[in-house]
C-alpha cells in the first residue's frame, strides 16, 4: 500500500487531529525549513477528570524552532488556534511569521489577553487570494465556506508539488454572511495539479450533502413568527453564522436581542467590531432593559445549549438566573448538535426547561442547526475538483477518516494513492510517491490542568480515577521508637468511601488490625523493614475494606516514628 | 389542572420510572394493601463515579410490610426486576406473593444466585390470561411485543375502576418468536372501561411506528449472506430476541455459532432450557472448536456493543481475547442502539475494529437495531384501543413523558385528565377523579456500590467528584506537646493532584508554611484550639495550592501531638 521512496523531499507529519476531533496541527519540513498549518486544542475525554484541555505534543520541534519560519492558521475555532497560548511560548523567535485572517486574527488576541504572563502577538493579516512566502513554502488562501466567518483553505507550493488542505469546509450555495462557495477558483486549483489533498472528513459519515444555513433560517424564522413569549436561543458563541441569523430574524420581528454569557457578549463584540455581525442600532440591550419590554420583543441570545453546568441556559433552566426566570408562553431554542458525551446534560436542560411549561425546540425535532463540514455528496465534489495525485484524510475520528478514504475510493482514488494516518506519522512526499517512516515522532496527549501544562500524566490519571471510583482511605499511625509498638490508636481519614460515622464498627476493626500488623513484625525487635511493613499495611487493609464492602480506596498508610 | 376529590379510594405512589430511563417501580394501595408492580434499577450517572446501581427508595414501605399483599413483574429486564435482591430482604414476609411469566422467573431466579446470603425465591408462574386475585386487587396478565419474550401487560380491577399498565411494549405483527399484538384482547380490555392508563413513553418523541422484528431480520440476513469471513455480532444479553435471530441466520448459512460473555452465555443457557430460543443441535460450539473451521462457518455471538471495557467485542478489539483476533474479512455487528453517554466508547470501539481493517456494521448505517418501545404511531394506537378516562405517562425522562401527554391529547385526552407525574408522588384516584397530594414521599436516589445499599450519599459523592478532579493532599505535622512546634518537617502524601517528585519546590514551600501556621498560634502558648488551627491549614493551604496550580485538591491536615 505504501510506495517506498528514497529520494529527498517533503515531510508532513500530523500532530492532531488524526483519529480524534480537535487538536488540529500539521508541519510541513522541506529544506529544513518547518511550516505550522493550525495549533488546536480538544476537549478531554470522560475518563480524563479535571482536565481542561489537551494541546499538541511538540517535543519533535524540541531544538528546532529557528527551523519554524510561519504558522498559518485557516479560521478562528479553538480545535485550530486554542492551543496557540500553552505552545506559541515553547517556539517561538523573532523570525517566526503568524498568518491569519481579521476575524481569527481578532479571537486569537482577544484570547491572549486571558494570559497576562505573555507579551502581546503579532499576527499577519491574509484575507481571500493573499499569497505569502514562507521559506520553501508558498501559501495561497482561499475563502472556504463553514460555520465561522473568514475561514481560508490553504493552497501550499512545496518544492515536491501543490499540497491543499481544505480546512474546515463545506459547500453552501445560500450561506450567511459570506459568499457562495467559489468553485471557479477551485476548478483552478486542480488544474494547477494537486499532489496532496489534506480533506477535512468530520461529515464523511454523513450521506448527501449538508444543510444550507439559509434552510436553517427558514426553520428558525418558522419559530421566531409563531413565538408569542420572549425566545430564549442558545448555540455555541463560536458559531458566528447563526448568531448573525437569530439577530437578523429578531429584528424582522420586531425583537431586541440580550446576549447573556461570557463568551457570547466577548465573541459579538469582537464581530460586531470588524463587522463580522451586522445589527441595527438599538437592537442589543442590555438584559434588565428586557424586563421593562413585551415578552414578544424580546430575544434572549445565550450560551449552553449543550447543559453545560455553568453557563447561562442551565442557569436560567434551574431558576438561578440573576435577570431570566422562565414563564409559560416563552420558546427555547437550542441551535446545536448534541457533542458526543453530552447526551445526558442536553437531557437533564430539556427536562428542566419543559417541567416549567416551557416548549422547547431542538434539531431533533426539525433542522435548526447545520454542521460546518462537508457530507459525502460535497466530500467527493472536492476531490472530484481537485483530483489529486494523493490523499490524505484530515480531521476526525479514525471512522470518519475511513469513511472518507472509501469515498475517495469512489471517485477513482485507488488505494495506494491513499493514506489514513495517525497523529505523530512522518509521511515523506515526493512527486513520485509517499512514504510513511517506520518511527513515528511522540504526539501522545499534552494535558492542560490549571497552570500546569503536560504535569498530568497516566499516573495522575489513574489516581484520579480510582480516587473517584471508591475514594481514599489514609491511616496514620505513631508508632514508639524504642519498643517498635503503636501508640494509641492509629487515625484514619477517608473521603469518597463510605460515610464514616455509619461505619464505626468498620474502622473499629481495621485499626484492631493495623495495631496487629505492625506489633507483630516489631515484635521480633531489630531492625524493622518500614516499607515493607507499609506495603503489608495497605495490602491487608485494602483486602479487608474490599472484603467487607466490595469497593477498593486508594490505602494510603502513614507510620510516623516518636 | 388537578381536580381536587375527597373520597377515599385508590392510591397510587411512582417510585421510580417517571422522569428516567430504568428503576421502574409502582406501588398501588387500596383497602390498606398494597400492591407492587415491578421492582426496577437504573444505571448511575457519569458524575455517580463508583456506584453500580441505583433502587427505588422504599422508605415509605416502612412498617407496612405486612400490608403487601404481592409483588408482580411485567418482564425479565432489570429496570424492571434488577431492584429485587437490594430491596425485597426489606419488605419480605410470608405472605408476600411474587407473580411473573416463566422466562421472567428464570432470569430472577437465577440473579439471585449472586446473592449467596439471600433464601431462594418462590415465584409462581403466570401466562397470557392468568387472572390472580391479590387482596383488593385482580390482576390479569396480557401478553405484549417487546424485545424479550415473554412481556404481559397488567390489566388490574381495583375498588375504583379498572387500571392498565402496559409494560414496555411495542405493536409488531411480525415478531420474532413470539405471536403478533393481540388487537382484540386490547379492543376487549377498552370497552370493559379504563379508568386509568399508565402507558409506556420511552419512544413517545420518536415518529411513525417502530420497526418490526422481521425488518431487522432482512438487514441482518443482507450482512450475513454477503459475509465471506466470521461475523462477529455484539448485541445486549438481554436482546434475547435479537439472539434468536442471529442464531437463525447463522443457521441459515451453514454457520456455528459460539458465545462470549458471562451474561450471553447465562442468559443463553436459560432461555434454551425454558425453550425461548430455539437452535438445531450442533448449533453452539464452543469458541476454541472454532478455530478448526473455516472463517465463513463462524459467528461468534457476544456481548460488548456499547463498548464496555470489559465486555468481550472491546477485548477482541484490544487484542487482548484468548481465542479470537480479528484479522481483515471478518464482519464486526453492533446491534444495539448506542446507550447516552456511551458514544465515545462505541466510537472507541469502532476506531479499534476498523483499524485492523474489519468492516463494521452499526445501527446507524441501516437498521440492524430495533427499539423495544412503542412510537407515536403505535402509542396513539394503544390510547385509542384503551380510551382511557385518566391517562398516566410512565417510563422515561421527563421529555418523553410530556410528548406522552401531547400524543394523548392529539387522541382527545383532555389535559385535566393527564398527569405528568414524578417520582414520590402520591396520587389518589376515585372514580370520578384523580387528586395529587402536596407532601410526596422520599423518591431520592438509593444508590448501590459493591456491598453497601444506601450508604453513599450525596456527601461521599461530592467527595468523589472533587477527589477525582483535582486529588487529594494530606499533610501529617508533628507537634511537640510540650512547646507547641512543629517537630521536624511535615510530610506530605498526595494522589491526583501533580506529580511530587517534579514538584519539589512546591512541596517546601508548602511545608514551610505550614510550619509557620501552626508555631505562630502556639507561640504564645497556651490553650491551642486545634480544630481551628487545622482549619486554617486547610484553607491557608488550599489558597496557596490554588495560587501555584489552579487546582483544588482536597486539602487533610493531621496533627499529632507527642
Amino acid at each position: 500500500m505504501i510506495r517506498q521512496v528514497k529520494q529527498p523531499g517533503l515531510r508532513l507529519i500530523p500532530l492532531g487531529g488524526l483519529g480524534e476531533v480537535g487538536r488540529n496541527m500539521t508541519l510541513l519540513e522541506a529544506e529544513g525549513k518547518i511550516l505550522i498549518m493550525d495549533m488546536g486544542f480538544r476537549m478531554p475525554e470522560e475518563d480524563m477528570p479535571g482536565i481542561d484541555y489537551i494541546v499538541p505534543n511538540i517535543s519533535c520541534l524540541k531544538g528546532k524552532s529557528k527551523n519554524i519560519v510561519g504558522v498559518v492558521f485557516t479560521h478562528g475555532h479553538y480545535d485550530h488556534i486554542g492551543a496557540v497560548p500553552y505552545l506559541l511560548p515553547k517556539i517561538w523567535h523573532p523570525g517566526l511569521q503568524m498568518y491569519a485572517s481579521p476575524l481569527t486574527k481578532g479571537i486569537i488576541i482577544k484570547r491572549q489577553e486571558d494570559f497576562t504572563d505573555q507579551p502581546p502577538l503579532n499576527i499577519n493579516e491574509i484575507g481571500d487570494g493573499s499569497k505569502i512566502k514562507l521559506g520553501p513554502f508558498e501559501v495561497e488562501f482561499f475563502k472556504q465556506n463553514h460555520n465561522i466567518p473568514d475561514n481560508f483553505g490553504l493552497f501550499v507550493q512545496t518544492p515536491v508539488g501543490n499540497i491543499v488542505n481544505t480546512s474546515d469546509f463545506k459547500f453552501d450555495s445560500t450561506p450567511v454572511n459570506d459568499l457562495p462557495t467559489n468553485f471557479q477558483k477551485l476548478e483552478e486549483f486542480g488544474k494547477r495539479k494537486v499532489l496532496l489533498l489534506m480533506c477535512d472528513s468530520t461529515g464523511a459519515e454523513e450521506e448527501n450533502h449538508s444543510l444550507s444555513e439559509k434552510d436553517i433560517e427558514k426553520n428558525l424564522d418558522e419559530i421566531l413568527a409563531k413565538a408569542s413569549g420572549r425566545v430564549f436561543a442558545a448555540t455555541f458563541a463560536s458559531l458566528i453564522n447563526r448568531i448573525q441569523q437569530i439577530v437578523t430574524l429578531s429584528e424582522k420581528y420586531g425583537r431586541r436581542v440580550c446576549l447573556e454569557g461570557y463568551s457570547m457578549k466577548t465573541n459579538v463584540e469582537l464581530c460586531r467590531a470588524l463587522g463580522y455581525i451586522k445589527a441595527k442600532k438599538g437592537t442589543f440591550i442590555a438584559s434588565k432593559d428586557a424586563l421593562r419590554l413585551p415578552d414578544n420583543k424580546v430575544t434572549v441570545l445565550c450560551t449552553g445549549a449543550q447543559g453545560e453546568g455553568s453557563a447561562v441556559l442551565m442557569r436560567i433552566a434551574l431558576r438561578e438566573h440573576p435577570v431570566f426566570r422562565l414563564k409559560k408562553g416563552d420558546d427555547v431554542i437550542l441551535s446545536s448538535s448534541v457533542i458526543p458525551g453530552n447526551e445526558r446534560t442536553v437531557q437533564v436542560l430539556k427536562d428542566s426547561i419543559l417541567r416549567q411549561g416551557v416548549r422547547v425546540f431542538h434539531y431533533k425535532m426539525m433542522d435548526i442547526h447545520a454542521g460546518g463540514h462537508a457530507q459525502q455528496d460535497e466530500l467527493k465534489e472536492m476531490i472530484k475538483l481537485m483530483n489529486p495525485q494523493f490523499f490524505l484524510p484530515i480531521h476526525g475520528q479514525y471512522s470518519m477518516l475511513a469513511a472518507n478514504k472509501d469515498l475517495a475510493g469512489d471517485m477513482g482514488i485507488t488505494e495506494e494513492r491513499v493514506y489514513v494516518g495517525e497523529n505523530g506519522d512522518v509521511i515523506n512526499i515526493t512527486s513520485k510517491g509517499f512514504s510513511v517512516e517506520k518511527d513515528k515522532v511522540p504526539s501522545n496527549y499534552v494535558m492542560v490542568d490549571g497552570l500546569g501544562i503536560g504535569d498530568v500524566g497516566e499516573v495522575v490519571l489513574r489516581d484520579r480515577q480510582m480516587l473517584a471510583k471508591d475514594g481514599m482511605f489514609v491511616v496514620v499511625v505513631v508508632v514508639d521508637k524504642q519498643t517498635g509498638r503503636v501508640k494509641g490508636s492509629p487515625d484514619i481519614i477517608s473521603r469518597g468511601f463510605v460515610y464514616l460515622r455509619e461505619s464505626k464498627d468498620l474502622l473499629r476493626e481495621t485499626r484492631k488490625r493495623v495495631i496487629g500488623i505492625i506489633n507483630h513484625a516489631t515484635m521480633a525487635g531489630g531492625a524493622v523493614n518500614w516499607s515493607y511493613l507499609k506495603d503489608e499495611v495497605r495490602n491487608k487493609v485494602g483486602q479487608f475494606l474490599f472484603t467487607k464492602t466490595q469497593r477498593r480506596p486508594i490505602v494510603i498508610p502513614v507510620v510516623i516514628e516518636v
